[in-house]
């Protein structure tokens, strides 16, 4: 494993980004593409391109560009994605339902392995691959699961509780789709997902198009 | 309407986050906080958050710090949240009911006012505060709800024509679930949310702990 250098959530952001974009080229059956050529068809900014990914190597040839199928393994390995990352996801209401289906928390990379609901309604019904488990099994599921990221999908009200809980398991990396402000702890990452950060987001805009 | 600065997606986004913030606050019943304290208590950083907000005026008085209140008015007047959005949710599966019931899409400045969709079981289906209409009545609910902003949460394989039929209708603001790269037209903006971007910011972290 390389040396990684300081790298800010936004940066790799627009990696992830990027390697989705490779990923698309590759499957159209392209084996190089220019920053230039890359910023143009996805809509992002070339000199943004070149610096993010100077950071990590020497990557491109002058005149001749990025090797697709290259740059995108080593984004891949870069982002921690060579590894398979299982998780389980608190709360299988309608977004739960959701995360748990959806393909790309069900790959080589990333598997929703275990779901749990307080629910006695929701207990035993199957969605994706899993079959909801009562949120009391917890902490058995995230042992015997080989579980190391939790999605929390839960009521604002319930999510603190099972943030704890998630945590006293050992888990240290958090998906928290709930509208509350988590404990912070130095030792766990939590990604916290708003959906009406992007709405306002838009509003803006609608202020003043451009 | 003040003259609006060049302003990026990502200061846009802090800018929600700091409202949100101011807001919490407010209800706590704090008036005046500093860059630092506001920094403190939310993970934020000081020198961002004076930056971000110098742009907009002189909103701080040296070592008193911002008005709670005042800042926050401001910020919501700044992001076009003094006015109600209308939206229409497109795809009323898992992830489109989720955000039918959503309080963030459901106050005085966004409100969802109809959802559609292909599947004539989910027709006449109550959720949140609408009733599910069938895909074709598009451009009707469109044009009769006022609608400003279309949420795309349907396969991929849909996605493009419902884009299109959405724009062809006089939306210009589309948030995209989707996971399809939606043809570019300069006057519509499109905000494209892919989940798995937020686990991949996780896993990067989980090679490197700090």
């Amino acid at each position: 494993m390389s040396l990684i250098p300081d790298i800010s959530p936004l940066t790799l952001n627009r990696l992830s980004v990027y390697l989705r974009c490779l990923r698309i080229l590759e499957a159209e059956g392209e084996t190089k593409v220019s920053s230039g050529a890359l910023a143009d068809r996805f809509e992002l900014s070339p000199a943004q391109i070149r610096k993010d990914l100077a950071h990590f190597g020497e990557f491109g040839v002058r005149g001749v560009g990025y090797d697709v199928e290259s740059l995108g393994a080593h984004l891949h390995e870069l982002l921690g994605l060579n590894a398979q990352h299982n998780l389980v996801v608190v709360g299988i209401g309608n977004l739960g339902s959701a995360l748990c289906s959806f393909l790309g928390f069900n790959d080589s990379s990333f598997r929703v392995v275990a779901g749990v609901d307080a629910d006695p309604e929701r207990v035993g019904k199957q969605v994706g691959d899993i079959t909801v488990q009562p949120l009391e099994a917890l902490e058995t599921v995230v042992e015997s699961a080989g579980i190391e990221m939790g999605v929390l999908t839960i009521p604002p009200e319930a999510a603190t509780q099972c943030y704890e809980r998630l945590v006293a398991s050992g888990i240290r990396s958090i998906l928290n789709f709930a509208a509350v402000q988590l404990p912070h702890r130095s030792d766990v990452r939590v990604k916290n997902v708003d959906f009406r950060v992007f709405l306002e987001e838009l509003a803006f805009f609608r202020r003043d198009p451009s």
